[in-house]
């Protein structure tokens, strides 16, 4: 089905995607939060539609969600709410429609060229659990810091292993991230020193947000799931790897990473990722019954991560990776995540973890692609074919992140995450 | 000086204390929250304190902020606010002042005894850190876990060592909390098995709520810490260590955590505290540069956890330590939070990990008391004088934590915390 906003060949978002954000108007004067669905280089703005009457369904036309500050109380609307939302606006959105189509003054007020809006956080993130479910990458990082013959940890293959992130340093993309400062054991150092972080290093992640919660005490199994996870989105999980590696025995990361988590704007919904589903990767040994899954399932979406390095005009992809390379679904996370009772609310994120794939170059981090800083990566400098290499980030180098899942059967166009984007800038603080 | 509302001698709530928090009085038809103080057994409603005038200083006659939900807004006005509402309400509540006293309707609409109202939790938390700076506690688990010879972890000494908690499953003293289920590795079994936890502990912390923030990249010295913070509470850690112990290499712990954390109802602000300041313990080696205090310094709080087995009326106490047995103070765990640029919010709770003293009748948990589970804590099971004993938790024991400030200078009253207080509840998930 077409729209009759144009959709560019190969766009991220043709009709069948409709992911869900929040941006502002650049010439709103009150610089509020609004609501809206991406269509090809286009924003929809939820909240005005919803005002007009356009959702008529037998949900959204009793709410104003849609004129909210934060997509929460949407997304905790719950599966329903979403796919009525889904339907009402693929309608609304076809060419064959005239409702709004021929509504100029709604169509020109809500449908805005996403150049002139700035994307925001696309969801009130409550709390953050990151993950660690790719099994390549726990290979590798266990191969580097422990020992390739016993990589994994003994619980590795038994749960997925995760643990809490901060809410408050998450940050859209497009903002500019600060090189952190922070304390690191020097090798061959016998005293930690303190200075700005010398190996600052991405994440290549994909993660989930919550729709709907569950109560405190009322586990959530890894089949209502399925309907409980509003969509995904992309992660760069930044980390100092000197401050994270002195730091982290025996509770964990916290000044490695709590500099910064930076996310896609926009949630693409389980919906529109349905012609993509692909099976998830076998697991041996079974896991246990909390953790199996009627239809062990994940999406097939191609990652990569580009680095335009300081001062260059051109960027150069240093990894391409794959979602469904994950050893755990996010099914599987919620259902660990909620066992013992933990409440998940709207909004909540959960990242995969560095998705890394079985070869060489699939792998979703510097850490690993320069196995602990013993390799380099060889980056493009500019036109004239010059190259810089890297070991960690430089001052000024962007990481960009891109999703797509490419190919759906039955002529499904194609479908993208757009960009998760960050410069890394310098470490500059003064106070010391 | 006095109040006129009656403080019955060893009050936690004396005129000089003034905490902190939210309530719902249990009459009120639409359950909205209020925020207030405690005076003896009393909460004193600031909302309509402020509605009717009484806040008549610079910056509190300028805003409404106790007339909202939560106490965040005025913890965010900072210090400068914080200290004027003290003086007014010392001032408001002295026996010498007619203001309050004599406005009969406004007294009796008000100030509204304790039994009759419902505490919440005591601010809105975006986030939740959760430190571990008792060196007894962290040599005690690593002589458990690891050697006595090496039991601190290389970094201990050189940083307060923290890992990011779950903000959902906050609860307030008086909630119930639920038996945790989840996959843990049996003595001796080579492959996990799933099911309720068979070893739920508690641990005896405190905790700091941050008053004024910092934007990201803007780290906070250990100097300004002591101005940033609001106050101090209880902080009851429930802890499931079979789970935890699995599920914790290398990124921490998890579900071992997530499904309950408990705080007292009421911040007792810094000032409050300022007579019962005293120096904190000495630290070798010398730590670095962002971690030093030009006035080091703690409070000197006296702490105690006591369990009333199920079926028993009374209580047993089980331990008794000292605040000031800490390594690392809040102000350095805020110096460090920060260090990297990590931002932290009004509102936020930063605990202090299990507060063990030196002495065996100073252990902060069961997990040290019974050391691992090899001795047996006993517990009066009712006035008739029968012991039941206790390695970990049995289903209907609840845990109380208490905390006061005794004798301060000058025939400064001592001042108290109030209670955390919890009952363990059966697991009883039914879904597996």
């Amino acid at each position: 089905m077409d729209s009759f906003v144009a959709v560019p060949n190969g766009s991220d978002f043709p009709l069948n995607n409709l992911p869900f954000g929040a941006c502002k108007f650049k010439s709103d004067v009150d610089q509020k939060t609004r609501l809206c669905v991406a269509i090809g280089e286009h924003v929809v703005d939820l909240g005005q539609l919803q005002a007009a009457g356009c959702f008529t369904g037998p949900i959204l036309s009793q709410t104003d969600c849609f004129t909210k500050a934060t997509l929460n109380g949407f997304m905790g609307l719950g599966k329903p709410a979403w796919q009525e939302a889904r339907a009402t606006l693929t309608r609304l959105l076809s060419s064959g429609e005239g409702l709004l189509r021929d509504n100029v003054a709604l169509r020109e007020a809500a449908i805005v060229p996403q150049a002139e809006v700035e994307m925001q956080l696309p969801a009130s993130i409550g709390d953050y659990t990151d993950f660690y479910t790719s099994k390549h990458h726990a290979f590798n990082c266990g191969s580097m810091f422990r020992d390739p013959a016993a990589a994994l940890a003994p619980n590795w293959l038994h749960l997925p292993v995760g643990y809490h992130g901060r809410c408050s340093s998450i940050v859209p993309s497009g903002r500019g991230v600060r090189r952190p400062w922070g304390q690191m054991l020097p090798l061959s150092a016998s005293s930690p020193v303190e200075g700005p972080c010398q190996a600052v290093d991405f994440e290549l992640e994909m993660a989930c947000i919550m729709g709907s919660g569950n109560e405190l005490g009322s586990p959530v199994s890894a089949d209502e799931a399925s309907s409980a996870i509003f969509g995904l989105l992309l992660l760069n999980d930044w980390s100092a790897r000197d401050i994270q590696k002195w730091e982290m025995a025996p509770l964990g990361p916290f000044n490695g990473k709590n500099w910064a988590t930076q996310v896609s704007p926009w949630i693409v919904t389980l919906d529109a990722l349905e012609p993509f589903r692909c099976e998830a990767a076998a697991q041996d040994p079974p896991v246990l019954p909390y953790l199996q899954e009627s239809s062990r399932h994940t999406w097939d979406v191609a990652l990569s991560a580009s680095i335009t390095p300081a001062g260059a005009a051109v960027e150069t992809t240093v990894t391409r990776t794959n979602l469904k390379h994950l050893y755990w679904t996010f099914q599987q996370m919620v259902a660990h995540h909620t066992a013992g009772g933990c409440n998940l609310n709207p909004g909540d994120l959960l990242g995969s973890g560095t998705v890394s794939g079985p070869e060489d170059t699939e792998r979703g981090c510097l850490l690993e692609l320069t196995w602990g800083g013993k390799q380099k990566v060889a980056l493009a400098a500019g036109p004239d074919g010059g190259v810089v290499e890297r070991v960690y980030l430089a001052d000024g180098d962007e990481v960009v992140f891109r999703a797509r899942c490419e190919g759906g059967p039955g002529g499904v166009p194609g479908i993208g995450f757009g960009e998760c984007r960050g410069k890394l800038l310098p470490c500059g603080y003064s106070k010391r």
